[in-house]
């Protein structure tokens, strides 16, 4: 019997913190071996003049969500994970999102159902917390910590989903006690309401006017306030989808006092302004998502803080809505008022290239880094490594092989998810995945499609070790 | 017939920029000349070795407010007004608080009947807005700004009071286009009741642990909130009562974005910390207030932001509960967990004493300083200046003669409200109010009252042209 | 005999608090009644229609002060302080300025010697501290500021004037031990010369590239380093012409430490950018001043600083070189690389309708702040007030009648320096001083001087109160 | 021929971003194998129940650098280099240091001969610039650059080493040209200079006396300054042994305006307090280096600032006086003044097992952030990864293997440098390095020596890549 089922031979293998020539023994599904000369293998696959980097865990994307108002998210855990292997992505985290009024475990269990069988790579839960009933707080999201859901989603806005403040209090102390992580979407929904109503009641309803009803005001000062929240608490917290300086300044406030806040941003931050919501007709809906994105300026502010280590993780907040589709961006068939259009935009296949192409070969950040922020911290914050997030002895055989010399423009028709647009149609592009694998098999080759649904399984996630309190609290009462 | 009424001779005449040496000629209640040799007078007072202030203006004091739950406010408009003029203020700015699911209207007719006939010293009303409804914003409010009530208060916490954000924004808006200022009280609600819960819980229920369960992030939370409102209105704001640096921070931040966010504190930052919660017995009931005294170094920080001019006024918050009553801080007659008991302590009377021996005779502030935040300022802000707040030719001959040099052990036995303490028995200090003058009357001399309930008059305010709007949004939209 | 000398009738006075209607007693040079119906004097002024305001004083401005390199000032003390007359200045405080090697008072006696019987406005003198020996330190210092000179100037910048950090040091401490105040020019000198030399070496010798070999940065830089040299020796300081928001964040940072930081600026600062150091030809020599003109936004930074009260004072920095002359900005007869144009622009007659136009008319500050700024704050800041900078009883009578309302387009042609041009050549102002008394004697009226030179009188300086130390080291050895 | 050389098995392989059971092939004093069953050796060392980390790299200590006065430093290339092998560290980064006057060049020549034959662990070279002439800056410098010598030092303070600041410009801009990096060392020279004086004035020489000398507002000012020249050149600085929160706040500040300003810290800032300058007799001596440690909450700024990713490097600082020593802390055999006694502590053995003990097993930072701060980092930021700083196929077999829970009391007595005194004696730690390896040899087991002087190489460094500039300057002149 051949000792590796797999030989990755040549490449350049990156992780985290090095870059090194090596082979790569695989079997079982898993790195066994890393060295030169490894010997036999029932299959060998030459990298030579690619990067070998651990496939991309995208922490934070949408798919078949379930959503009010007839609306339908367009990509499932079929075609959204076809799309993410595609683009180099081999792990996804994706949300089991509670109704107000319904169990959050009957929302994990119909999620189950919903990915069962159709994922090409491997996937865990985040919970969405909507409705943080007493059953839900001292029942049901302690024993979904403990079964592998140990990072949940709150909202600050979005009426079907926003927390108030004592809730956000309660949710907070279920995740201290419990050693889980929470997300926070930090925008103010009342100053976000009063806008909307303002702006509506001057007749300024085109797509633009979403992030006018959205300015970075109100997401510094939601940052703020789950920056206090997690004081008080004494609670780690990560604020995702930071759009520009204002919330920068207020993460960057709370560090220089000791306090552990983490965060993430996304593509559009880095790559789309609110200019890119002003387009001729209706066209500016495809660019709705939340917080808006901002200017040039705060682009720079979004960079220096992935370059310096501010941000921990970089996710794609894919949210895939048609763009000509009455479930989509025209709710009913109607090109509908800003406040109407269902927020979000789709990035799963392009997140790791455009970050790579502007970031790595645009010398803003080095290759390692790029893993980092779109491997292994994402794995790490959500107690998905070391099994993913890595290329080390032991690690699944999650891998890419990554041109970084390819020159690419994206285009929506080359794109495997299942929305009719891309926000970044025409953008040339340098480095592009080549081959993706999930646990030692292929599961995408120059973008097709080499493995059965059903190939990706479901993670349970450990306590992440990063997310432990600092045990300082200001009320010390607690 | 005599060319004066009265002459203030030999004084030492302070105004907010000026020191002299002058009298001070009065007829008809106001104040017609200054200089030397003025001729002569049906009345002729001694100022010297005096120094003659504008009389204080107290901007914040709640005198005769209704109440719930069978509490009672121990001071009407003559003991508070009585008390006022005792310690050298000349005019008090009370509340008429709306009650939730009442007219705003008619809670300023009933506080005009509350206060008819009784009062010594003159005063205005600020509104307090509880229940902003259509009806109050659209009618109520710019009418009875238009009258003559032109500031008003909103909250952030106390469930019968607060606002939420949406609600604050709107009564924002009002004041922006009537011109109006708005006072507001910022502590987080939720955060507040999330901690009393966690303390309750724990049995922790001593007059002490009010300090506890409102911690300065939850005050500098709330600051930072109410900023970010401000900021979207394009309206100044008053953040009543700072208790310390967090906050103060919050507000300097602002400033620095060039933004108008004004301030006070109270005597309570000063000479108060959360220690004097924490006496034998109950007794700590009689220092709960809101939001609670801190540390020496926060009042440290306060100190700081009275002499280099971050506040623009020093106000007592006199809200007058009699210790050993079951209408005040042992409702029902029960000492009761923190949470239950009244806030608010009396402070009208030494008011003017704490800030003159500490701050002028420390050394902290100029005499012309504290004028300018104790008379000056406060009449500016809320459109009673140039008739109150000042000694200028046409101003209302509202003065005190004050001992810059008299040392006096503060007594409750010797002040004039009708609480049955003081936070500050036993306190030294020097300079007193020994004479005080309303419209060239003179109404207490030496802790005696010289003058009628009655003699005090309504004051309608002008919009304060303080108050104006920088014209810079950050959502250009509005 | 008349009671009065004469009387100011029908005006609207105004002081750095009040705004008044009231006539003015005038009897031996000073105010000696505020009031109606007067009484007789010998003469009377009518001001109906006219703000009567206390006479600017420009703590910041340079006459007939030695210059090296066959440099020469055009404006002596005649021609200066005809120009300040007009403009509304009734008091002005240049430079005494020693030089390297030689005697401070030396300078003292030699600069008396070119302003006697010269001056048609009050005068006193801030000392510059160039040359820091044992003997200045221990004698010349404190005995100078004992007989009225209680002010002085040191630079961090200009070889023939600049101090080391530990000369720096050395005077704060002499400042604190007598009392006195020190003005600090901020600007890194070695970086000025290492910029410079590398514009030269590439050939960028025009004027405007003046304003990039000093950028804000480095005016930062030092505004940082004097803030701690004050926190070291526990010594107010004030940081003179600040120019933008990078030293104005400086500034705030240290005041909310608890530091007394004063602050200036000038009107360059409000009027001026890097723009007009960019005209044709050789012009742009004519606003070469350091620090630089900046940009639209950071005079937007300068205003909201003036408005808020972080700066105490404005002044003009008035700088008086002829443009067109071998003595003045074309050193030897030459157009010369911008390092050799000698610093400065004129000011002292625009200062005050510059602000008051775009600052009180535009609704930026209230006359009363205008007042503060430029009259009663500086007066108080060194040791002048209250017999300068106010309008109160005891005060002497210098005034300013001002049409709030005249519109004045600037022109050079019409003003009375000696300088052959002004930076503001064509800007349009609303607001003007009509009629400037000194002492009770008009000195000009419309322009045209009243006065003979010799009218105006050296005033010794007091301790300034407001200089006072905080106590406070952070190095407790000291 | 067997495969390996050495096997390294069962060991918990450790990275900078990775923890990993696995074994370690080592050929050719290189790792190249990692993994399982990896075949035969000639030498096989069981790591079972230990950590294999790789060794560490310090890169800021001092080994027989020549020194002024007669002084002279107690541990020279052998003593050194066996110290840091014993206490896991397997390279150093010691410093040629320039003498006014010389030549840079030297210099070096002279330090290889110092350091010729004598080392056990391979070594690079950090220049110390203290005379930049023109022949330094454009010739020995770029020249040394290239040749390997690719970071240098500089000082703002030491008489016979600090630069002016336009000196320091001079370097920045060679660093920048060439691609370097600057180490800063940042205090004020004069504040130093002119507060000891002060402090001598008055008697205070004891050793307590050197904190008071050097208070942290000199060392934030003269942080600032660097920055300000960093911006200025546009080039990435190091700010070597931060002590606390005032200069770590000018650090981020920094950040967060997009500037790359790297930050070491050293255990005397987490470790040693400013109490311990003063113990009885003259024994503060021992703990005299500067920046002087501060106090507990300092300690707790750093680390948070460890934590959090502030800090890029953990080094020793190791500077070694003997205390009992005419040549070390008793010059000339006295106890002198506190400005006499030489700087520096003895480190370089036990900066590994202090950060260790109090940071992994104390919970404050991970293992990966361990050795990713004292390894893997100071390879990179100065040109020495891949060789050095990680375990990966290709690196250097520099290895340690680390028990993490051997209890071990510090004790002088057991230390290998030939200083007569460790700050830190009688500290209990957890976690100590059994057995390194340097290039697959056991240079120390046990505490014993493993090697000759001579197995130590010297090392040539890359241009480091992460000193490559932002390429944004304030002063778009240059």
């Amino acid at each position: 019997m051949k000792q590796f089922d797999l030989i990755i031979r040549n490449g350049t293998v990156v992780t985290a913190s090095d870059t090194m020539h090596c082979d790569i023994g695989i079997a079982g599904g898993r790195i066994v071996q890393l060295g030169h000369d490894l010997g036999e293998a029932a299959r060998v696959i030459d990298a030579s003049g690619k990067l070998v980097l651990p496939g991309g865990v995208d922490a934070h994307c949408h798919l078949d969500q379930p959503m009010p108002d007839g609306l339908s998210m367009a990509d499932d855990f079929r075609t959204g994970s076809v799309s993410a292997a595609c683009g180099g992505t081999t792990t996804v985290i994706p949300f089991a999102a509670q109704e107000k009024g319904h169990s959050l475990r009957a929302a994990v269990d119909d999620y189950h159902r919903r990915a069962d069988g159709k994922a090409v790579v491997d996937y865990a839960f985040h919970l969405i917390v909507a409705d943080p009933t007493r059953a839900v707080l001292q029942d049901e999201l302690p024993g979904l910590i403990r079964e592998g859901y140990s990072s949940f989603k709150i909202y600050m806005t979005y009426d079907d989903l926003k927390l108030d403040d004592r809730e956000i209090l309660d949710v907070l102390s279920v995740a201290r006690q419990e050693g889980a992580l929470v997300m926070v979407h930090a925008e103010n929904s009342d100053c976000i309401a009063w806008l909307t109503e303002k702006l509506e009641a001057a007749g300024n309803t085109a797509p633009r006017f979403h992030a006018l009803a959205r300015p970075m005001a109100i997401e510094r000062e939601a940052t703020h306030r789950a920056i206090t929240f997690s004081e008080l608490v004494d609670v780690p917290i990560l604020i995702v989808h930071v759009s520009g300086k204002e919330a920068v300044e207020q993460i960057r406030w709370a560090r220089n006092r000791g306090m552990k806040i983490f965060a993430e941003t996304c593509p559009q931050y880095l790559f789309l302004t609110a200019g890119d919501l002003d387009q001729p007709g209706y066209h500016g809906a495809k660019c709705v998502c939340s917080p808006p994105p901002r200017d040039r300026s705060n682009q720079e502010v979004i960079w220096d803080g992935l370059a310096d280590g501010l941000f921990t993780i970089f996710s794609s907040d894919h949210a895939p809505f048609r763009y000509d589709d009455p479930q989509g961006k025209k709710p009913g068939g109607k090109e509908v008022p800003f406040q109407y259009i269902p927020n979000g935009i789709p990035g799963l296949e392009t997140r790791l290239p455009l970050l790579f192409s502007a970031g790595v070969n645009g010398g803003r950040i080095s290759v390692n880094q790029f893993v980092a922020l779109t491997s292994t911290n994402p794995a790490k914050l959500y107690g998905l490594h070391p099994r993913k997030g890595t290329i080390a002895i032991g690690a699944d055989a999650d891998l890419v092989l990554w041109d970084p010399q390819r020159e690419v423009v994206i285009r929506n028709q080359d794109l495997h998810h299942a929305v009719d647009y891309t926000p970044y149609e025409g953008l040339r592009v340098t480095g592009w995945p080549v081959t993706t694998l999930v646990r030692g098999k292929v599961v995408a080759h120059e973008g097709e499609l080499h493995a059965e649904p059903g190939h990706g399984q479901f993670l349970p996630c450990a306590l992440p070790e990063m997310a432990r309190p600092r045990y300082r609290t200001s009320g010390s009462c607690l």
